[in-house]
Order: structure tokens, then sequence, then C-alpha cells
């Protein structure tokens, strides 16, 4: 289904298992923490674990933890310990990962552009409930 | 930070208030049942609940509802009760949703283009982690 999408620049024909596999990816990465952390590492370049959770704002440590390590996974960043005392790991993009954020980049600037008509959107929903 | 991103297109400056608006718009839409919503309904156009939910895939319906009710409230979608018997109601995106359906659409290529990379990093990491 996403090749229907207007615009589509892929002319692959529909391989129901790749299409799973695209779905599976899209599962993980769509995710605000996900393009929260990718866009805290692209304007800071490298972080560490506390510095990071400080920039991405109000992020658990459990739900950054587990968020950087798929992200690990999926080759999105990079995970460095430095064996020093007290040890030190930090974290930064990858080329994978800095692709990703530039294709979120469209994403961002909608928001950008959009955002006085969400905020009516939103207060005439709720108006709407109240009348209700 | 957004306003970083290279490519960026906006030259608006950094207001901290607008800023918030934004990382919270985004909190709400990156998420991956938006954004497969998003998709299937840009695919099939108007869509009634069941069939959305079928052709989503593996949602639950009381996070179908629970998504719906928020793309709603954000203009995104449109929701329309038809006073039969029984009644039905239909969904179908706005030009607001269009949009960010295209705006998505790069992250979807990016997706295409480089499972492969995710699968072969997928593999090292959990090789890497039966190694320790």
């Amino acid at each position: 289904m996403p090749y229907e999408w207007a615009g589509r620049k892929s002319a692959k024909p529909v391989d129901p298992a790749l299409e799973a596999l695209v779905r599976d990816i899209i599962g993980k990465i769509a995710d605000k923490w996900t393009m929260l952390i990718l866009e805290t590492l692209e304007a800071h370049g490298t972080l560490r674990f506390t510095e990071l959770g400080h920039k991405v704002g109000d992020i658990s440590q459990k739900m950054l933890t587990k968020t950087l390590r798929q992200m690990e996974a999926d080759g999105l960043i990079t995970r460095k310990v430095h064996p020093v005392v007290p040890p030190h790991v930090d974290y930064a993009l990858t080329d994978l990962g800095r692709g990703l954020g530039a294709a979120f980049c469209s994403v961002w600037v909608w928001a950008e552009t959009h955002y006085d008509d969400i905020e009516k959107s939103r207060a005439a929903f709720a108006a709407r409930q109240d009348a209700v």
C-alpha cells in the first residue's frame, strides 16, 4: 500500500514480504522519542547519556535506554564506551541515522507550517465535544 | 533545535513557545498507527471503521478508536456519521492529513531504500549481544 502514495518515487513492485519488513521498520522508527533523539543528536553531535536525556526533555531513563538500544540495533546510532574511571558512554548518529533525520525533516517543516491549523482544529473539536 | 537541521527550509527564529508547540504536535503524530492510518486512507480513500481496521492490520479496536479521535481533533481526518439503520461512520483524509502523508512519504522511501542495511545491523547487533 505505501507504494500507492502520490509522489512516491519507488518503482518497485509490491512484494508482500518486503512490505511487511518495511512496515516493521516504520513501526519501530515512527516514534516520537526516536524522532526527538535523532533531532537532538543532529543538532548537538556526540552526547553522553545524561546530556542526551536533558536535551531531549521529559524522557524517563528507562525509555531513553530502551529507545537508544533499538536505535543502536537498527544502525541509526553508535554507542561508544570509554574505558575511563568512572566509565562513560557516548552516542552519535551514523550516516543511516542522519539520512532518517533528513527524511523526518519534512514532517518537522509540516508541523511548523501547520501548527496554527492544528491548534484551531483542536479548539473546534473540544467545542464540539462540549456541545454534546 | 529542529531549526538547525541541515536542509531545513524554515527561516523563522527559535521561539521557545512555538518550539514547545511543534514538539507537542510531533509527539502526537510521530506514531506508527497515525502513520499507517494516513497511508491506508491515502491509498483507499473513504473507509468505514471496520474496513480501516482490517486494512491497517494488527491494530486493536481500542487503539484504532483512540488514534482516530486524536487525528480528528488535530484536523487530519474527517469523521462522518451516516444516520441510517444501522448507523455507519466513515473516515477520510482532510487536505491537512494529505499534506502530512506526503511529508511522511520520504520516511517510507528511506525505509524501503535502507531495509537491508537495517536488517544487517540488527543481525550484527544480535551477534554482539550473544557474544557477551
